[in-house]
Order: C-alpha cells, then structure tokens, then sequence
C-alpha cells in the first residue's frame, strides 16, 4: 500500500511543515489540510503546504490513506470521534503528540489501524508561516506500537517519516512518557521554574548562559499545560528525582566536600560532553 | 591617574583576552603577563595578548599601574599574599572572580586599593588560544566596591572596563553573590543536575532543547566547585527557593488544576520573553 491522498489535520507549524515535507518527498502525493480558521488554510495553501483546504474534517479524510492528527492533543479525542465512521477501509491514522499512552489509547479504541507518532522536532514558534520542510529532516520520530498495533501499519508509517526525513525508533507508550518526562518535560517546567525564582534585579544580571538555559520555558502554555497534566505521573517522580539529585549537592555543600562537589560536577560535565559529540555526530 | 603598565595575572582566556582588549583599546598601554606555565605564556606573547610574560608574581606586578587577577578564585589568597609588598605606591589591584564577598575581604585586607570585578563574560572553552578582543564588548562587568573602597580607584577600574567594551554596574559583594546564586550558579547546577537524573536511554531522545537546557553542565568542574563552596549560603538558599517552586508546580499537577498550571507556566514564559527582547536591545 502507498499513500496518494494523505490528510493533515491541523496546519499550523507542524502541519504545515508536515505537508511541506510530504509534497518535496513523495512525488504524486495529494496533501488535504484540515483547519477551523479560514486563514490559516489560506495561508497553507499559498504556501503550498496543502493541495486542498476544508473546515469539514470528515470530508477532510474522506478516501484518505494516512490521516495525521496534528492539532494540540486536547482536540484529539473530539476529531478521533468524528473521523472514526467516515475513514475508508484500511486507512491508518496517526498522530504528532509530545505524549503517547492516553493518545495511543484513545487512538487504537476509535480507530482500527492505529499508530502513535512524536516527531521530535518543533520551534517555540507557532503558526503555518513557520512550516519549513526541513523540519523533520534527521530529526527522531518515536514511533509508540502496542500489541494491538497492525504490524503493516506500523511499518508504512515508519516508512512515511523515514521518506519525509526523520530517523525512527520504536517504543511502548509508556516507556515514551517516561523517558520524555525526564529528557523532555523536565527541562521545560525547570527552565519555567529557573524564571520563576529569580529577584527582578537578577534578570538585569541575566548572561547568555541564563537565557540558553531558560529557552524552552518561552514554549506554547497551553501546550505544555496538556502535556504536564497527561504525562503527571511520570512528570512527578522526574521532578522527585531532580529534588533527590539537589539534596545530593546540598549535602556536599553543607559538608563543604570539595572532592565530593567536584566528582558531582565532572560526572555531568562528561555526561553532556558525551551528548554533545553524539548529537554532532 | 591613567594606566601606562597593565598586570595581568593568568593568561587564560580570560586574561589572554583582556589584554588583546587592553591593547585594541588602549593605545601605548604596556601588557605583563604572569602565568606558570611557560607554553601558555610564549601563546600569549605570540597572539599579541601580553608585550612582556614572566613566571615569577613579584617582577609581574613592578611599576604595575593596574594589576588583574585572572587565575581561578582559588589562587588569589596566595597571590594576593605575594604581590602586596610588590606594589608601587598607588597601584590598584582588581580581579575577574565570580563570588565576590571572599574575594574582596582578602583583597582588601592585603591591598590598599582593592576594588573587586566580575566581568560576565566568558565561554565554555579554556585556554588562552580562545582568547578574543572582543570578548568583553557589551558584556556587563559588575563592580563591587564597600565603605572602604577609595573612590579614584573605583573609578579608575570603571572606566578601564568600560575602555575594554563593557558595560558597568556596582553592587555590594553580598548583593552580588546573592543576585549570582539564582541567576547564575542555580543554573549551573541545575544543568547539572538534570544530566545526572537521566536514565541512559533518554539520554537518546535529547533534542535540540535538552542541549540547549545543559549546555553551561558542560564548564569547568574545579572553577564551579569553587565557586559554589564559596558562595555556599547563597546557593543553598535559591536551591530551596526552586524546591519550593517545583512544590507549587506538583500540587497543581496532583490536583490536575489546569488553570493553576496553565498560569504557572505563562507567568514564567511572560518573565522569559521581556528579558529576551531586553537582552537584544
């Protein structure tokens, strides 16, 4: 199976970049984008994100091969509920969502051929004037299959985000909130946290050190407010353990054990360094 | 009083750096370079950075109108100690440490005119071959002088950094630390910090952003043990600041209170975007 008619719904930057992507790298491919606000539609269309535009989302998917959900994941489950009856036979759905065990099941109860997507690209920018078509171009796709997952299904998606750019790997739902809360949600909410705390004669002190750390808490609120409150659990016990790694330090600190805040210290200095190189490469 | 003879004592990046801006800005200023390793002292000489380099502090600091101490903070106490008997009449002593209440109380108890600095600026990178004139320009320098500060002196080391491309503001030590702890060393370490918390296959998904968050885990382990003891109060007091923060975060998270998060998280991306725009004006 390919796919010549492939469905975006929501076209902003991740949409948008999506169906850039999409059109460059797959020849013969029929772009339908999906929005609620005429102009943005307008706009992808000029930018020649999308082939089509509707504001009806079951006409949207109508003879559609891939369906990608691309609005913020609180609207999931109201198109999930209406595309459900209007899919054709065989249509895979999936989606680009930051967080992927109540999305994935939610996804597999309504829709037959399921498969959870997180592309792991974005911008603190928002809107389709951003979309790029490079935004995915070796960027990590998580790909979240369950045993309930129709292995052709799994496959043709993969195949999609390798074509559009991106690498893949595969993990369960669960296993992806958890390793995200801490390489991901982690940082945001301490880089909000960081903000937060600081004395307004502070900010005026503020390096560029301050502002590469804090870059992330500039993101989208209501974003990061659905992803916090969804992805709780494991969010909670990555913030217990950041406390636990403080008291670590702070104990160091107190005992004023030079050997023991220098040994702390090197072993995430390597750490990153390590990540570093390995990101270059 | 104008400067004529400029001391500058470790020859690092720092140092290196100060006295290729010294030399840029400073037309007939002669730059001596102390530093102990004699490799570092002939790439001083050889970039420009110093007209004259010697390994013995004493014969470094002769005639010298305006001496520096660029080594880390560790060193000054036994430099300090070494150079005051040395001094011309009227010298001035300054520095470019990062923790400032140490710093001055010895400076001043051993030198008569010590008037304590924090340039802030740098990099992640060591060594004197990274040294850049323009290093200093528009970066802040954060003078710190007390009731027994003399005024001409505090005023000569204000207009030197200022020669130098820097901007200029004064603080008490104490204020200085303090400020520093949040928006400074707090970062620091928690970078650090959010490295040593991650499991090693979320160390595989870090994006762009995880990069970002860390990078200043990656600076010198000896420089920031040092500069986290000394200023161990301060540090201790905003590490429980942002405990208390995250504590806030987690009950909304546990009472799924999404407007409390929501709130949170804007209020923190509001405070982030007003110092981004400030910062590039």
């Amino acid at each position: 199976m390919s796919i010549v008619r492939l469905s975006i719904l929501g076209v902003g930057l991740l949409g948008g970049s999506l169906g850039l992507a999409a059109k460059r790298s797959m020849p013969g491919v029929r772009v339908v984008g999906y929005g609620h606000r005429p102009v943005t539609l307008e706009s992808a269309l000029k930018l020649g994100a999308i082939d089509e535009a509707t504001a009806d989302v079951v006409s949207a998917v109508h003879d559609a091969d891939l369906v990608v959900l691309c609005t913020p994941v609180g609207l999931f489950d109201g198109l999930l509920g209406q595309i459900a009856p209007a899919l054709k036979r065989g249509a895979i759905v999936t989606d680009v969502g930051s967080t992927k065990r109540s999305v994935v099941e939610r996804g597999e109860s309504l829709v037959a051929r399921f498969v959870g997507s997180h592309p792991m690209a974005g911008s603190e920018k928002r809107g389709v004037e951003f979309a790029r078509a490079d935004l995915f171009d070796r960027a990590l796709c998580i790909l979240t299959p369950t045993p309930r997952t129709d292995p052709a299904a799994l496959d043709l998606v993969d195949t999609f985000w390798k074509k559009i750019g991106s690498r893949t790997t595969h993990l369960a739902p669960d296993t992806h909130d958890e390793l995200l809360a801490g390489v991901s949600h982690l940082p945001h909410l301490l880089a909000a946290a960081l903000v937060a705390v600081q004395d307004e004669r502070a900010m005026d002190l503020a390096g560029r050190g301050f502002l590469d750390t804090t870059r992330v808490a500039s993101g989208d609120g209501g974003l990061w407010r659905d992803i916090l409150l969804d992805n709780r659990d494991h969010v909670r016990a990555s913030i217990d353990r950041l406390k636990t790694e403080l008291d670590t330090l702070s104990k160091h600190l107190d005992a004023q054990d030079t050997t023991a805040v220098k040994a702390w210290l090197d072993h995430a200095a390597a750490r990153r360094d390590d990540l570093a190189r390995r990101s270059r490469g």
